[in-house]
């Protein structure tokens, strides 16, 4: 293989900062956190505004709002039952366990039942008094019958990491918590299928997958905590969709509950099954609105044996574009990440961290590539003439190559840590948002624009905007807007909105990538969705759960 | 890297037959035509059995039956309309040019109506008397209003190169044909995102793609004349599914015209997209009986520039399980087939051919390795990794490693040959199967016992059955049951069914892995979906569909 042509400054840097050819790419570094989240190490999450942005000043553990108060427009629909002692008595009897039940009704239980009426960023907060917990399927079908028979509404929970209060009550709905279905139910080596209880924990899985050297196809930040069962529900994209492409195409088969009680037994672990409409599709993303998720049988790829990380400066997103075709081009089958950072978001994550910046230059525009392979010495050589290619014909200005998996981790770090720092100011607007590639970064340039224009923007503490950022899953074209701000302040928010929401469907993008509907967007999806496709889901929607009680006020 | 460590015999014959190091792999070999296919060269198609097996003498291109005949239970239903010339003066107004409907009610059309009426396997023939010809999605909705207005049933067609019998009229239906809505609407090379009119044929896409170092991420026998449109509708597997995934993963829209001519507006170009239910997954595979589809964006991956394909003998098909485990390892992201015969299957090749054996001594069980990768030089010492693991702890008995394209089509000619020769002798009963791996060939070896132990299977001619083979895509779990016949023999039928299908149902097994259901498997979804599923499929027909207009007779 031909030495590495590159420019004479990116060939000293990378000479003394690294030596590719002695690349030691270790195996499963340990993936970041999903970069959407707030990190609640260093900066509380914040107050959410009424239209479901975070925004407002660091709260306490104690003082999280409620979300009738939030979003005083959603009124509790009176159709629905209120508990009483005889419901509390008949899911007791049902579960047997005393566990399995959290009990808000005849007792007091608020502590007890924090957990599961707010969501992890504290910005949602329910008012359920029931909490029940149940070990089987056929627990949740009873469970389910008598709430559709009595008209009491439910909630859906699994491991609560969702973005959107998806998974939390908004009034008293009852919460069916999937934690004690926990089960890895079967796993073929040959195949790879696995089948799971829905409310098994991702990093779980993903650690008894580990052993028998296969992987679950989606990994996430919240792995720790979410479950299978959630993820498939909100049809959770995370980092290795561009390789492993989304759940529609992995999950082989669904066990679910219908509203009426009714088991959907479509557990199938066949990869080719054409005998009639594949129904389980709309139970992935359906956000449990149209009944539980009990089982998963899902196609589970080889384990790679190893993973490289390179880091890359570039001048315009034209040449990110450049680069991206490139990956795909000469990394092929072993691209595994491919996610952009503008330089204003690495700048501020400079400025919060003051750690010494990958590169000596700075650059518009970031990108972290990362490949997985079966063989490390390909898997290099491959980067290697990637890297001759991008370098060659200038299309990155500098970059970096892990050695180690210490490496890999401080890469990453640019990348996961800016969330993070967006918060070191105030609030954040965040939007999680599709855009057609070579739009993809315009968005950010047009709503900076339209700030600065309005005198928003600025260094000191007279502007309430500290900047605006854009990074995220290039290869999925996955864009993630932000917009870091000092103070709440009414004429940002109109700046914003609709304006970022008509961006977006000018474009026919989604105005939600892969955080979903839940509450928060649902007032939105009207931007990213035609009229008739509205009235099709809500046809969706009656057809599985006429009497409206699973999981109200949300999605659709 | 280590010499290869290999049995002497094989050495032998590897050095002899072929020299691994000095491997040639060529860029994209055409791929064989779909194995399940009947070839019209040196068999003529066969008369399906009332069951929608194929089964009987040879018949002359003149002989078709017509379905209603084979399958006299089916009644036309007495609700639908019967076309007038008032009918066919709308469509011709709304169509404009003469060449956009045959018109076999104002005059006799027979001749021109034929093509459209009977299948390509000369299977299924219907009673059609017009052919609308749309080009345009809105001419599509015009079409379906009318129709369902006035209860005329109609039947979508795309490339009619189905195998179920899903895309003929049964009686009168109106045949909508696709054909004329054939353009490449967008690519975006970037991206990968494509987006074509549901009317193109398969290889013409495929071509373009070729151009811009992109391929369809679906290869099928049939890709000459079946359309976009019909693949997503009947969810075609084909070769390339263990590599890219199913569909319902890498369509990213669909545009579909709904009974009652609402254009379902769901073209999307984004691979994220979380605001809502995914409904466009019930028409990838709803055989165009809840809809039509005419517009379909969908996810291409990068062309590789390398192909090697290997062929192998081996003992055991727990020898076979082992061998495809050690390709998911070794050749991990490189492989894109693997494809199992069993010894009958490559003996009959044999006696029909008379081709030299690709390797010199015979085995139970033989399989077709491929790999499609982007450096073929990594490619290469990838294979010679496996080739060293599989023969040195001797898992496979013997092998050989095409060297160039030629070699390519002869080793894939021994799989692709097989649905050929089989028919060599007369009748074949055909299954396409999804069975657990582990127990994928045990099939064949209860059928094929089944029918010894009843003294139906033998060498010479007063046996009705010549041999019982099995063959397949093994990596996706895909057996294709074929029992080979001399003459139509009601015994074996009854040895038959409802054995095969009890056996699969046993198993949770697919009746149908690639084909759909159509005509020929409606009547044996209930072996393959629960009475709950069936209720729920019923449910969507019911809903998307409520006169029942689209493609009736068939599928649930």
């Amino acid at each position: 293989m031909a030495s590495l042509r590159v420019t004479p400054r990116a060939l000293n840097h990378y000479s003394a900062t690294f030596r590719p050819r002695l690349l030691r790419p270790r195996c499963q570094p340990r993936f970041p956190a999903k970069q959407t989240r707030w990190s609640s190490a260093t900066t509380e999450p914040h107050q959410p505004a009424a239209d479901g942005t975070t925004h407002g000043a660091p709260s306490s553990q104690k003082e999280i709002r409620f979300t009738s108060e939030s979003y005083p427009n959603i009124k509790r629909d009176v159709r629905f039952g209120e508990l009483s002692e005889k419901d509390v008595q008949y899911f007791k009897g049902l579960l047997g366990t005393e566990s399995a039940v959290i009990d808000g009704i005849s007792q007091d239980a608020t502590d007890d039942l924090e957990p599961f009426n707010s969501d992890w960023m504290r910005k949602y907060k329910g008012h359920t008094k029931l909490v029940v917990k149940p070990g089987s399927t056929a627990e949740v079908s009873k469970i389910l019958r008598y709430c559709n028979e009595n008209m009491l509404a439910v909630v859906p929970q699994g491991g609560n990491s969702g973005l959107v209060g998806g998974s939390v009550p908004v009034f008293d709905e009852i919460v069916i918590n999937m934690s004690r279905m926990n089960k890895i139910r079967d796993f073929d080596e040959v195949s790879g299928t696995l089948v799971v209880d829905a409310g098994c924990i991702l990093e779980v899985v993903d650690h008894f997958l580990a052993e028998k050297s296969h992987i679950f196809p989606l990994d996430l930040g919240a792995k720790g905590s979410c479950h299978i069962g959630g993820n498939v529900a909100t049809n959770a994209g995370g980092l290795r969709l561009l390789r492993y492409g989304s759940l529609h195409g992995n999950v082989l088969g669904i066990e679910a509950v219908l509203p009426d009680g009714t088991i959907m037994d479509d557990l199938s672990r066949l990869r080719k099954n054409n005998t009639g409409y594949d129904i389980k599709q709309l139970f992935i993303g359906g956000e449990g609105t149209i009944g539980i998720i009990t089982g998963v049988s899902i196609l589970c790829p080889q384990r790679s044996k190893a993973t490289n990380v390179a880091f890359f400066g570039l001048e315009s997103f034209d040449k990110v574009q450049q680069a991206f075709r490139a990956a795909k081009g000469r990394l092929s089958e072993i691209l595994s990440a491919f996610e952009l950072m503008d330089g204003q978001s690495q700048d501020l994550v400079h400025t919060v961290t003051h750690k010494k910046r990958p590169l000596e230059g700075q650059y518009p525009f970031y990108c972290l590539i990362e490949t997985s392979g079966s063989n490390p010495d390909h898997d290099s050589e491959k980067l290697e003439s990637f890297l001759e290619h991008v370098m060659g014909e200038e299309i990155v200005s500098d970059g970096v190559l892990a050695q180690d998996e210490t490496q890999i981790q401080s890469l990453w770090s640019w990348r996961e840590g800016i969330p993070e720092c967006l918060g070191h100011w105030g609030g954040v607007y965040k939007y999680d948002l599709s855009i057609p590639l070579p739009e993809l970064y315009q968005l950010v340039e047009d709503t900076r624009e339209r700030l600065k224009s309005a005198g928003l923007v600025g260094d000191d503490e007279k502007y309430p905007v500290v900047g605006v950022v854009g990074y995220g899953h290039m290869g999925d074209s996955n864009l993630h807007l932000n917009v870091a701000t000092r103070r709440f302040d009414k004429e940002v928010e109109e700046q914003l909105e609709p304006f970022v929401y008509e961006w977006i469907a000018k474009r026919n993008g989604s105005i939600s990538a892969e955080h979903g509907l839940g509450l928060a967007k649902k007032p939105y999806i009207g931007y990213s969705r035609s009229e008739t496709m509205i009235r099709l889901m809500k046809q969706i929607k009656d057809l599985y759960d006429p009497k409206g009680i699973m999981n109200p006020y949300k999605y659709i």
